[in-house]
C-alpha cells in the first residue's frame, strides 16, 4: 500500500467515524431539547451503544498500519498542508483513545446521559441531594477515563487535553490566577457604579423575545435553511453536520439578557460551525481548532459585538419597536449601560464581561478539588457557596442559582470550563486584530454590517480548522501569541469609558 | 454451547439490533419534525450508514449457529413460549435479511432519505416533475429488493411480507376487490345525502386546536412524559423506544377534522406502540405483529372511538368552549353527522370512512403498475386522476391533492398501503369483539372512560408481540379468524342510521 492509498482509507475512516458521532450528537440533542422525560433510560442505552461504536472506529487497529504508511512519506512533507494535519491529529487522537477501554466509553455515555435529565429535574426543583451521587459517579469515572490515557503531569492534564489540545494544568494555573489578579481591582473599582439595569427585568414577552432574537440571528448571518433555535434548559449549540447546526436558548421572561446573550453566545459557536471547510468535513482540517478557540468565537459575539454600542444603534430602534411598554422612557444610552452593568452575580451565564472570568476561576479551583477527591460531591454546595462570597462578594440563595446551575460536569465536562476564561483572552485578541484590519468595527454594526467581521475570522480562524496548534493559530491571525493583556486592557477601556 | 447459552445470545443480538434502528428511528423523526432543509445530504449519508450497520446485524452470520443451537431444543417445544416466537420470528427475517446487499440497504436509505425532502418541496410547491425521477428510481430498487429477497408468487409478494408477514398478493386481490364490489353500493347509497359539514371549516385557530388536541390525548391514555406531540407535513408515529413514543400531526386552520383524526389515528398507533411488553423490547415479542394489526389500531380509534356519538357526548362541550365562534350555533347531533359526513374527495387522510378504502384500492392498483414497470413514474399523475374519476367520481385540482398527497412511497413503503384497509378490516372486528366482552363501549365513552377499551386491546392485541400468526391473533382475540363482513356491516348500520 502506498502513502496515497493509505491516506484515503484513513480519511475513508475518519469520515465515518465523524459520521456516526454525529448520531450521537443528534441524540444528544434531541435529548436536551426534544426527549420526553421517560425516554431517558432508553436514550442512555442507544448513546452507550453508539459511543461504544464510535470508539470502536477511533481505536480501529488499521489506523496503526495506514498512520505508519503515510507517516514519514512525501504525502505529509509539508506541515500545513491537510494530508500532514490530518495525520498528525488522528495520530494524536489514535493513540489516547486506543488506550480508553470500550467498557468505560459505553458506560460513561450511559451515566452522563442519565445524569444530565437527573441534573435538569435536580434543577427543578433545587433537589442538590437527588444529584450529588451522579456527580461522586461522574468525578470517579472521569479519574478512570485520565489514568487510562495517562498523563505527564497531574491527572487533570488527561482531561484538558479533550478540550484544549496541549494545554497544560500547570500553564492554565498561570493564566487564570494572573487573570484573577488583575480583575479583583478592576472589579473592585466598579463595585460603586449605581444599579441601573432595572430596565431589563420588566415585562419581555417570550414570544416577542423569540421573534427579536430569530430576526437579530439572521441580521447577523444565521442561516435558518442550514440550523434552528430551540429552547432548552441550558442554552448549547449543536453542529449535527453541514447544513445542520442547531442552537438552543434559555429565555426568562422578565430578563431580557438571559435569552438575548444566550444567543450571541451560542450564535458565535453557529459562525464557527457554519465557517468550517465542508470539503474537509470528517476530518481534523474541517474541525475547530479547540474548544478555546470555539469559546473564543462565542465570547467574542456575545461581548464585543452583543455589548457594543454600535450593535445597540442598530438594534435598539427594532427592539423598542418589539417592546414599548418596557422600554418607552429608558435612553439607547442607558439601555447601553444596562446591557454592560457591572456586578457580581451568582449565575454565570447571566455574568457580566468583567466578573465572568471569577466564575470560571472558581470552577477551575473546584474541578480540580473534585477530581483530587479533596472534595466530595456531597460537600460541593458549601465549598461553593464559601468560594463566590470570597471571590465575588455573594451568597447563592439555593442550589439552584448555586452549584447546580451548569450542566456542564452532568455532561461529563470536566476540564472544559477553563476553556471559556481561554476564549475571552483570544477573543479580545481577536476582536483587535480584525478592527486593524478591517477599520472601526462599531461604525459597521452601526450600519447593520456584520459581514466584515465574520469574514475576517472565517478567513482567519474558520476555515482553518485544526490546522495549527492553537497559539501558532492566534499568532498567524493576531501577529503575536495568545496575550491576556488585551482582555484586561479591553474590559478597562469600554467599561471605565462607558460608565 | 447449549440451547440455553444461544438463546441468550441471540436476544443480546436482538436487543442490539433493536436500540441501533431506533437511532435510526430518531434520525427519521428529526428528519420530518425538526431537521433544517439544508440537512437533507447530511442526514441521508447519516441514514445510510446507520441502515447498513442494523443491516449487519441482522445478517450476522452467528444467528445461523445460534439458530441451529437452539431450533428443534427443549427450550422451543411450546410454539406459544417467548422462546418459541422470537426464534421464528428471528429465523424470517434473517433468512430474508441476508439475502439484501449491504449495498443496496444503504442506497436505499440513502434515496429515500432525500427522496423525502425532494417530495415535501414537490408537495409544497405542486411540483411533480420534481419528484418524478425519485419515484422512478425508489420503484427501480423496491423491484431490487424484491429480487434479492426472493418469492413465490409474484415480485409483490416480497414487498408485502416487510408489512404484513404471510399475506399474498393474490389473497390481497381477494380481500380488496371484494371490499370494493360491497362498498361501491354502499358509497352509491349515500350520494344524495345533502352537505352538513360546512361548519368544520370556519376558523379554528391552530394553537387552540394543539391545546384541544393535547387534553383529547391525555384523556385518552397517550402519556405526555412517554411521549410528545408535534407538527409535521405528514402525520405520523414514531416509537424511538420503551418510554418514548412521537406523535407527529398537521392541523389546518379551517378544517377541524384534519387534525383531530389525525390524533385519533396516530393515537390509535401510540397505544399499541405503548401497550407492547417493555420486557420483551428487542425482540419479536416485544413488537407489533404487523402492520396490518398496527392499523387496525389506528383505525379504531380514529373511526370506532373518534366518529362515534358517546365520544361527542363527552368531548363537544369542551369543543365548544374552545372554538365558541365556530360552533355556537351547532348542536351536537349536527355536529356529529358533519364529522361523518360521507363524500368523496381526494385527499385519503381527510376521507369519510366509508370511501376511504377505495382510496386504497387506487394506491394498490398503482402500485402494482408501478412496480411491474407497467406505469413509469412520468405517468403517474395522469393514471391517478383517472382512476379517482372512475372510483371516486372526483379529480384531483393539482398533484397536491393528487399524487402528491402521500409521503409513502417516497420513504419506500410500498406495500404498505393495504396495510390500511387489512386494518379497516381487523379493526371492525376487534370492536364488535371488545363490545362483546366489556359491555356498550359508547356509553363508557360517553362518561370520558376509555380505560375499558384500551386494557382490552392491550389484553387481547398489544400484549401479545408476534405471538401468534395475525390469523391467528385475530380469531384468539374475536373467536374467528378474519372476516371482512364486520366491516361492512359496521359501515351499513353506523352510517344508515346516523343518516
Amino acid at each position: 500500500m502506498n502513502a496515497e492509498q493509505a491516506y484515503e482509507t484513513m480519511i475513508a475512516l475518519s469520515r465515518e467515524e465523524t459520521l456516526l458521532a454525529s448520531c450521537l450528537d443528534l441524540l444528544e440533542w434531541d435529548e436536551e431539547v426534544s426527549m420526553p422525560r421517560d425516554g431517558v433510560e432508553h436514550r442512555a442505552e442507544q448513546r452507550a451503544l453508539l459511543a461504544g461504536l464510535v470508539h470502536d472506529r477511533e481505536t480501529d487497529p488499521r489506523y496503526e498500519e495506514l498512520l505508519a504508511a503515510v507517516e514519514g512519506s512525501a504525502l505529509v512533507s509539508d506541515p500545513e498542508s491537510a494530508a500532514a494535519v490530518n495525520v498528525r491529529e488522528i495520530r494524536r487522537s489514535f493513540k489516547k483513545e486506543r488506550r480508553m477501554p470500550r467498557a468505560l466509553v459505553e458506560e460513561w455515555a450511559r451515566v452522563t446521559s442519565i445524569a444530565q435529565q437527573t441534573w435538569a429535574e435536580s434543577r427543578r426543583n433545587d433537589d442538590y441531594a437527588s444529584f450529588a451521587p451522579w456527580l461522586e459517579q461522574i468525578f470517579a469515572l472521569a479519574r478512570e477515563r485520565a489514568d487510562a490515557v495517562g498523563y505527564e503531569g497531574t491527572r487533570y492534564d488527561a482531561l484538558l487535553d479533550d478540550f484544549e489540545p496541549g494545554m497544560t494544568t500547570e500553564r492554565l494555573v498561570d493564566v487564570l490566577s494572573n487573570l484573577q489578579q488583575r480583575l479583583v481591582p478592576l472589579v473592585a473599582s466598579f463595585r460603586d457604579t449605581p444599579a441601573s439595569s432595572e430596565m431589563l427585568e420588566r415585562d419581555f414577552p417570550l414570544e416577542r423575545q423569540k421573534l427579536f432574537v430569530e430576526s437579530a440571528a439572521a441580521a447577523l448571518g444565521f442561516d435558518p435553511r442550514g440550523g434552528r433555535l430551540d429552547v432548552s434548559q441550558h442554552p448549547f449549540c449543536s453542529a449535527i453536520g453541514p447544513g445542520d447546526v442547531r442552537i438552543a436558548l434559555r429565555y426568562h421572561p422578565r430578563d431580557f439578557g438571559q435569552g438575548f446573550f444566550a444567543l450571541m453566545h451560542e450564535l458565535g459557536h453557529a459562525l464557527y460551525d457554519q465557517g468550517l471547510d465542508r470539503a474537509f468535513y470528517g476530518t481534523p482540517m474541517g474541525d475547530a481548532a479547540s474548544l478555546g478557540v470555539h469559546e473564543s468565537q462565542s465570547r467574542l459575539w456575545e461581548n464585543h459585538v452583543g455589548r457594543s454600542e454600535g450593535f445597540w444603534r442598530h438594534f435598539y430602534p427594532p427592539l423598542c419597536d418589539a417592546f414599548p411598554e418596557a422600554l418607552n422612557d429608558v435612553s439607547l444610552d442607558a439601555f447601553r449601560r444596562a446591557m454592560n452593568h457591572v456586578a457580581p452575580g451568582p449565575i454565570r451565564v447571566n455574568a457580566d464581561e468583567v466578573t465572568y472570568d471569577l466564575h470560571i476561576t472558581i470552577r477551575f479551583e473546584l474541578e480540580l478539588a473534585l477530581l483530587s477527591g479533596d472534595l466530595r460531591a456531597a460537600e460541593l454546595p458549601g465549598a461553593w457557596n464559601e468560594l463566590y462570597e470570597r471571590h465575588l462578594g455573594v451568597r447563592p440563595r439555593n442550589d439552584r442559582e448555586g452549584c447546580l446551575q451548569d450542566i456542564h460536569w452532568s455532561e461529563g465536562l470536566i476540564g472544559y470550563f477553563p476553556t471559556y476564561s481561554l476564549g475571552n483572552v483570544y477573543a479580545a485578541q481577536l476582536f483587535a486584530a480584525a478592527e486593524r484590519a478591517v477599520g472601526p468595527l462599531e461604525e459597521s454594526f452601526a450600519r447593520g454590517e456584520f459581514a466584515p467581521l465574520r469574514e475576517w475570522l472565517r478567513e482567519h480562524v474558520h476555515r482553518h480548522g485544526m490546522r495549527w496548534p492553537v497559539p501558532e493559530l492566534i499568532a498567524r491571525a493576531t501577529g503575536e501569541g495568545p496575550d491576556a493583556s488585551y482582555l484586561v486592557e479591553s474590559l478597562t477601556r469600554r467599561y471605565r469609558d462607558g460608565h
